[in-house]
């Protein structure tokens, strides 16, 4: 289990909507995922288990969530998914996200 | 409890470094805290329960953890850090981090 990890070192995978997601570090219940989107991708709504924080490294886009109006967001800005919530992104601008997960996604590290 | 915040209404907290302090969002066990440090800031060696997982958003900084060598990082670069253990930073240009803890630093909100 690594406990720093460089981006610069790891292959993308690239998921159903064209982002690239890196998994940059994990350890315990907690893991740290880099997704860049080109503008004009739209991550459809989903939800999942694990907890979700994250924070807008760079770009423009608007954060939807279930029983909440959509909200736009740019560099700085930052969200909070519960668990089992749906969200989804439209991305207005090319646009670096970094998503923490609590627990940890097993499933991007298969 | 806010679901999704923003950083240009917080007043940031000043820590005993001099760092300016944000935090951005939280809810069930994640909180995200944004960090600012000028050039030649050094935190010290310290410890929490808390599991923590950080993101340089910008910067260049030395990244220090007991049992590790001190580890140069840079914009994108991550690192965990387990509960419990003695981590410490050294700025060498402004700096701003974002770090993810779990369960919330409770410490940060009173």
């Amino acid at each position: 289990m690594p406990l720093i990890s460089y981006i610069q070192d790891l292959e993308p995978a690239i998921t159903p909507e064209g982002a690239e997601r890196r998994v940059l570090a994990f350890g315990g219940s907690l893991m740290a995922v880099e997704f860049r989107f080109e503008a004009g991708v739209k991550a459809p709504m989903h939800k999942h288990p694990h907890e979700q924080i994250g924070y807008v490294v760079e770009g423009e886009l608007d954060f939807l969530m279930e029983g909440k109006d959509p909200v736009r967001l740019k560099k700085g800005d930052s969200y909070y998914v519960p668990s089992e919530t749906m969200h989804g992104v439209i991305i207005y601008s090319k646009t670096t996200l970094l998503d923490c997960f609590s627990p940890l996604r097993q499933d991007f590290l298969s």
